[in-house]
């Protein structure tokens, strides 16, 4: 039997093992589900016979470096800052790793002796990044093997709720961290290229500067920038594209009734407020404006940030009870930010019977045989329900995928990895269609910004 | 003949170095004026029979242990952050110190030493901090000492240019360091209180969320929020006051137009634009505005942040030439912030025949027998030339008039001070009216925010 463990038996982590356990049989495979929960760890063992749940606590240096010396695999769902460790152990010990997460500085710092090793230390491998990386390349080097020229890349990703679970105005709910959500576009403007000039958003302009998408059967969506784009251009070999923009996907209108919390300052983790927990909702939003013996704090908000009488805007805000003088914050030394966050979830979490949805979009522009063209390509997967989520099917699925296929002797490149080359992402994109992870393709003329290169 | 040693010799030291050589002769000092440039240190010593000129590099320790320990008071007039060392000196060799910046945590460490050996390390005795200190506390204590109850206290101070030099749509030219301009508000949210309720304001808003000042003779002026006003509860002793505001002065209409570099993400610090050198102004802006093949650089920006046709923040923005095609910044790896400081100070640099102002304004709310009353005071100064600027004398004044009072045993409360005792701001402010450095004081009924305690 091969041991396959895996670290951190979080909400992602229920298709992952399901996959694995399902394949436990005839894969001749025993799974070791380590969490410092054993609680979570026995919920997805679900007492399988190949499966072992185990208390895990990956601080304490001897009992991780045990249990992962034991391992042919190991698979790391740890917060991406506790990969580290695991990644040290598995050099030692001469085993591989799979990650959903970003490679760090420190991952990186580790392939030569990974490579050395022969050791596959595979990682973002989820679904933002992972599903996105090994999609934009295959459509990428098909482009360029049949002679064509990148002009221009887009790429979008957004975790939504499905539309049978929307019902309320904002046309989302969060289904995954939710501080993320609330952090998002911070530290720093939002850097990409269009039509190879250099362009920056300012975080506070960051939810007024988007774009919309079109899908088929799911109509429309609009997405805001991502901070860092450029970064592909190494990543994916296009360093001469002109026009290279990653974005995250909202529905339409959600981007311009966030920016209010934006304007107001209420996204701000950078302070605590004083006496946060006895704090009224109300309270809380009046602390972003201004003094009035008279007024009221509604019209304060619309005089200040220019809301409309019969704006929706308006409504989304009430809907979220954000003017209640009664609820309280009811956390101690809350920053805006934990605040806000507070006020969201109430309205904002999924039930138990409600589905979420993941929604994909990419645009590939380029130039073959002196004619511009593009292909858009999309990817919707909705969640079964509150276990089976879209969110743990798409990280899961690649992340089980690919560790069976490292294991196997399927995918064998040495190092520190991410999935970008074909061999990888050819096999893994291949099963995924099995399990209706699949993209639709569209070809039209180019649509990008400047077809007759005019203006400035 | 007692020793002082003045330690950096720049553009703030002229009015302080005048004063004090003035004294020499019927003081007895000898005064020596040392700094990093031997040109400067001569230029002001101007071969006065009292005044020595010398070379001194801070960072050469022995140089200046043994420079330090030949005076009898040492004024710093350097960086803030230079300091530390020179305190540490003074206190090794018992020397009294005076400086015009901000008591810093390392400076405020060595209080209790200092103390001990009856040494008086006084800070914050410039203009801001300073004289506002010492007028803003002179007028408190006479409300306290009269049995009033304070409600209110707003502060505000500005470098500006005097009408007579005021040529340009922004009413507005560098009269100290530009890059503080740029970033000014920068760092976090500014915080007040305003009748017992906290108030933030995110920077991208700091600048739309102005107040008027009214001063006679001058006309109008606007102010924008200090970063933190809080401070000033414990420091002055207010820690139940209702209202406690600080902020900087602009002429109206400044802000505003402000605004638009602040939206647009000009002033950012934090990243390196590429091949900035190469950038002309326009190429600048468009890198903060959204591509259009079609569309102007001048109508992006328009549309981008609602500027009518007829708005006269476009003939600010025009009259800085942003839209030049053929300048360019010049400045390799610059940021936004240093791009737009190099843009600005082609326009807002006073040339030798302006002159500047300082202009400080504050509310005293209070309570007395029942009633509620009002004290505005304020000041404003003139600068001589481009030598003895108005910055140069609000600065340089209240230290040299401090530095001598502390060398004839006329201010003797040894610590790490700031001028808010009596003894202190009263001698120094009575000095000061000889140099024309005088507030004016009017007296009204209260009119703070919520006089009859209704709405919220």
């Amino acid at each position: 039997m091969r041991n396959i463990l895996i670290i951190g038996a979080g909400r992602s982590a229920t298709s992952l093992v399901q996959y694995i356990l399902n394949k436990s049989q005839e894969e001749d495979l025993l799974v070791t589900i380590g969490d410092i929960s054993i609680q979570n760890a026995r919920k997805l063992a679900a007492g399988h016979p190949n499966a072992e749940a185990t208390l895990i606590d990956i601080h304490n240096e001897q009992e991780r470096r045990e249990i992962v010396s034991d391992s042919d695999i190991v698979i790391s769902m740890l917060p991406a800052r506790y990969h580290i460790e695991v990644a040290r152990d598995c050099l030692e010990f001469g085993i591989h790793l799979v990650t959903a997460s970003y490679v760090s500085d420190e991952m990186q710092s580790l392939h030569r002796k990974a490579k050395a090793k022969g050791l596959v230390f595979m990682n973002e491998i989820g679904v933002d990044p992972g599903i996105d990386h090994m999609s934009a390349m295959q459509v990428i080097d098909r482009i360029r093997d049949n002679g064509g020229k990148m002009l221009m890349f887009e790429s979008f990703t957004g975790g939504l709720v499905a539309p049978e679970s929307d019902d309320n105005l904002w046309n989302y709910k969060f289904t995954w961290n939710p501080r993320n959500v609330v952090l998002a576009g911070q530290g720093g403007a939002a850097e990409f290229i269009q039509e190879g000039t250099y362009k920056y958003i300012p975080y506070h302009r960051l939810f007024r500067r988007t774009e919309f998408l079109q899908v088929e059967g799911y109509g429309r969506f609009e997405a805001y920038a991502n901070r860092n784009s450029l970064k592909y251009r190494d990543i994916y070999g296009l360093e001469d594209i002109l026009t290279l923009y990653r974005g995250t996907i909202r529905r339409v209108g959600f981007s311009k009734a966030w920016n209010i919390f934006v304007q107001l300052g209420m996204t701000d983790d950078s302070y605590m407020i004083p006496h946060s927990e006895d704090l009224s909702y109300r309270q809380f939003v009046n602390l972003f404006l201004p003094y009035s013996p008279t007024d009221s704090v509604e019209l304060k908000l619309r005089h200040n940030l220019k809301i409309d009488q019969d704006d929706l805007i308006w409504d989304k805000l009430v809907e979220l009870d954000i003017f209640n003088g009664e609820k309280t914050i009811g956390i101690k030394d809350a920053t805006p930010a934990q605040a806000l966050q507070k006020i969201l979830m109430e309205k904002w979490t999924l039930q138990e019977d409600e589905k979420d949805m993941i929604v994909m979009y990419h645009k590939f522009g380029y130039e073959l045989e002196g004619k511009k063209k593009q292909i858009d390509s999309n990817m919707v997967i909705k969640g079964e329900d509150q276990t089976y989520t879209a969110m743990a099917k798409t990280v899961g699925l690649p992340v089980a995928i690919a560790a069976l296929k490292i294991l196997n002797r399927e995918i064998t490149t040495p190092g520190v990895l991410r999935p970008i080359a074909k061999e990888i992402y050819d096999p893994i994109l291949k099963e995924l269609e099995d399990y209706g992870i699949t993209f639709n393709e569209h070809f039209t003329n180019y649509l990008g910004y400047n077809p007759d290169n005019v203006g400035g």
